[in-house]
């Protein structure tokens, strides 16, 4: 008898089920993922991997299934410490009365780092393993998501307002360049320009947010046809909808995600699939601020790329792109009468490979496929909240919670699993937590006295 | 000085918060519930509770508001075995091709008592203290209920079909008295007569459901305009929509509770509401079925009684009030247009009081006052995902899972804790879930071939 050898490699999962999202949505049964240096490069029934392969690290997965990494599509990190700062208020007295004067009085480089953390931590214990953002100091971030260990597309944010962060449009944008060059050789980070909204950017700084996307190959990140208010205003100060002001300015293209998208006419569907763009669909936020419910069914069957987004912790106010698969599917079934529409495989699709698309990403993650990096996430089957079990795809986006996510893996590297993170300490988001919700419910008291 | 004497008591709970969902809807900070033979007997600031009272028991929750347990309006909890079995399928082929035929298969006094011993685990593991139930064989439910420790309101199924439980209406409510005369004496057990749909059931059945509900005393629980298309038959039928019917007939009244409610004219939610009727609101699970989305801000408005309900485990797939408590603020707020509608303390008392009034229970549980039973649920605020805080009651319906339910009390009594129950072995639950998983898996296979 010949003794084979056996390679060595990093890491091998082994795992009961395996959904791979990828072209052919095949769900595969004790299957094990083999990576080596951050990036899966075999995917083999578990018997053969246990002949071919001896891993540094083995984990058996017995009950459990492995899924990509869920990618939030749509955030603003840093508003972690908001969360729940002020809730059942409407759009524009929520943002005028309540979070633009929070954000006045707190936000900073140190906040912006400190509420990053916080979000990381949540979205890592989630399954979350990469999200793309828009906000202030994207450098502070940039650190914590370093230190936490995952991923994100960070928003280069612009517009013609002043802030703590920036004066106009381009002292925002030189900013942006700026924080973009201290990631440019970083694995995990990449950039967009972030122009918040039409509203709040002129034509003339939309015109340099495409003519640097251009120069720099960088994609497009904004606030699209939120409400219905902001498309009247657009129709009364530039005789357009926002949409057409963009697609007239020459803004949209296939590396251009728009974040919600709720109130889109039939004609605005079809631009948006003929350009090639992403819709970043934010169902809990859209409906909490009462801003409606994105025609998801439509946006699909014309063929538009949708991926989730759970939008800011404070209009959520969970981070948590379980929730948000299975309001997606929830929601497009009662709102088209037809309830197969949204079937939980593509509820997942849109958490993940969806996502990678928008981000321009899905050469590297997304799926479980050889050659991408192993962005990758256990979900426990065991408990009786998902018991019995007939489909587990079904289980994941009906009957699961981000609660039966047991480890959390960012290119090979374990950086959540049971409760514990590999780079935060609990202490550390004690203390932030502590620091930031004195400062914040102070400046609450002092509104509610005015 | 005098040394005073402490009362003895059976439970003090010392917690952070209290939300009372009393009339005032009052949150307290830093209270003890004192409970003694299963009842609240005094509600006082901690430091004079210790006093004042020398506890058997003390349960200290520094970090948790304390709610009242959650009440589950409307469920099929022995449908829990089902879960999964058949989704992204419309309510009439679901029904027809799927679960009526797997119910006609499985469905027997052991079967029930199995798959609601797994629904009473899954409802006190995430806080649900009593449901109102609808299913074939309530004596095996009753059982169940029983072993858990819960409370429930069993529904006497009534329908003019055949089924391995019964054979005709006569026989359903027959064999529904003889259950009913089991537990009288089960202060935690009451009943309702439970007519399925005003389409299973003749002019002549309803009467006689009138009949014996005046007779017994006890309330009606029916499905009613769950969906347009069983409208559009009543009225080819009757020349009557459903809820016109019932009226002609004399069902309606403060002891009707309708489950659903999803297509309502204004002139229906106002008749529902002169009658003092009651709706069990299913929001997950009127969206899977592509039911569509009850008109709860108008119902409210016109003064209905609006409780949650999980709908059974098939349809939705959670047993998770959680979840309906979140779903249905969001969605009032989505469709409506106004984020001020079903604020967070409206979506709470829908999730107990409401409920109770519903049951006609709301003189001893529903709300943590004097008198009322220590029907008790506390809830974790220290994690993470619901850090920082500014709004206890926020937190819980919008940032909070059913994950972060600790304690379940029911009468005083704890039932369920850290994932351990008082009187349900972990490994009578698996093998439950094995025996029906294998049963039900393989008729799925069968139906598949066909």
């Amino acid at each position: 008898m010949v003794k084979l050898c056996k390679f060595p490699v990093d890491l091998v999962i082994e795992a009961r089920w395996l959904a791979t999202v990828a072209a052919d949505q095949a769900v595969l049964e004790n299957h094990a993922v083999v990576v080596q240096a951050g990036v899966i490069i075999d995917l083999l029934p578990i018997a053969e991997a246990r002949q071919k392969y001896t891993a540094s690290s083995l984990v058996c997965l017995e009950n459990h299934i492995l899924i990509p990494g869920l990618i939030n599509c749509h955030t603003h990190a840093a508003m972690s410490l908001m969360r729940g700062l002020a809730d059942d208020i409407a759009l524009m007295p929520w943002l005028e009365q309540h979070i633009w004067p929070a954000e006045q009085a707190v936000v900073s480089a140190p906040y912006v780092q400190d509420a990053s953390l916080l979000a990381c931590a949540e979205m890592l214990s989630g399954g979350i393993t990469c999200f793309n953002d828009m906000y202030f100091y994207p450098q502070a971030t940039a650190a914590a998501v370093t230190q936490a260990g995952m991923r994100a597309n960070l928003g280069l944010l612009v517009m013609d307002f002043a802030s703590a962060y920036a004066n106009d449009a381009d002292d925002y944008l030189q900013k942006g360049f700026d924080a973009h060059d201290t990631w440019r050789s970083n694995p995990l980070i990449s950039s967009s320009i972030a122009p918040h909204a039409p509203y709040t950017a002129s034509n003339q700084t939309l015109q340099k947010v495409i003519t640097y996307a251009e120069q720099l190959g960088l994609g497009i990140h904004t606030h699209l046809h939120e409400t219905q208010d902001e498309i009247v205003k657009s129709e009364v100060q530039y005789a357009l909808r926002p949409i057409q002001r963009l697609a007239e300015l020459g803004l949209l293209g296939p590396s251009f995600v728009a974040a919600h998208g709720v109130h889109l006419l039939e004609n605005e569907i079809q631009l948006l699939a003929d350009y090639g763009c992403h819709i970043a669909h934010c169902p809990s936020s859209n409906l909490k601020l009462a801003s409606g419910i994105a025609p998801v069914t439509q946006l699909l069957a014309t063929g538009v790329n949708v991926a989730l987004g759970t939008d800011g912790a404070a209009s959520n106010n969970r981070l948590d792109i379980f929730a948000e698969m299975r309001l997606a599917a929830l929601l497009a079934k009662g709102t088209t009468g037809d309830a197969s529409v949204v079937p939980a495989k593509q509820a997942l699709a849109m958490a993940t490979i969806n996502g990678a698309k928008a981000l321009g990403l899905d050469d590297k993650i997304g799926s479980i496929e050889l050659a991408k990096y192993a962005d990758l996430v256990a979900v426990r089957l065991d408990d009786i909240a998902t018991a019995p079990y007939y489909d587990p795809i079904s289980h994941l986006v009906y009957s699961c919670g981000r609660e039966h996510v047991t480890h959390t893996w960012v290119a090979g590297d374990l950086r959540y699993s049971h409760g514990v993170y590999a780079n935060i300490e609990p202490n550390e988001l004690k203390e932030i937590i502590n620091l930031w919700q004195v400062k914040l419910s102070q400046l609450k008291v002092e509104q509610h006295k005015k």
